[in-house]
């Protein structure tokens, strides 16, 4: 188990986690690209979207509902905020573990990538 | 009902749909950013992701299962995309019924607004 991702949901890598339950881990980004800028994670390694198959689309909804809960405990939920998942090379991402990006606390632009 | 997503949503307004169910509805973005630049829409009203609770969260699970059912057929499920969801000002969003868009067939950059 190499998968740095895994290994910050087990907690064998400390992290600053601002969120975990049985499903789902939500942590800082490295590497911020605005004010408020969170990493959520399913526990259960899929390496990116395309592996999602049947049950496994309910994490997506309960990601979804951590991520809200979150941007309102960011101060973030009226002012605005960015869900954004990349899922393969093309879809620009970098670690090899399925993960949703919460952005906010700034104007974002209007570009998507 | 002066939306226009639901105007599309129920056919009040000729569009060309990619998909349609009771739940959710999939059109080109007018604005298209990237080859493939797919809007996917919930059927029911959500001015924004704040409005979801409880149930509603489904409704997200279904629209990522859409998204990787067009990524497939576009051709861009290897090669990689990116789904992002803007709610509220900050996060870029100019129509105010919930949409996800689904981005591809480039390099997309690494930056997420």
């Amino acid at each position: 188990m190499n998968c740095i991702f895994c290994q910050i949901a087990s907690g064998a890598i400390p992290s600053a986690i601002l969120h975990k339950d049985e499903s789902a881990v939500a942590f800082r980004d490295i590497h911020p690209q605005a004010p408020v800028h969170i990493v959520i994670i399913p526990v259960k390694h899929f390496t990116n979207l395309t592996e999602l198959k049947g049950i496994d689309y309910d994490v997506v909804a309960h990601i979804f509902e951590v991520a809200n809960d979150l941007a309102r405990k960011e101060g973030i939920a009226e002012s605005g905020y960015r869900i954004a998942v990349n899922s393969g090379k093309e879809g620009g991402q970098v670690v090899q573990h399925l993960h949703f990006h919460l952005l906010g606390g700034r104007q974002l632009s209007g570009e998507l990538g």
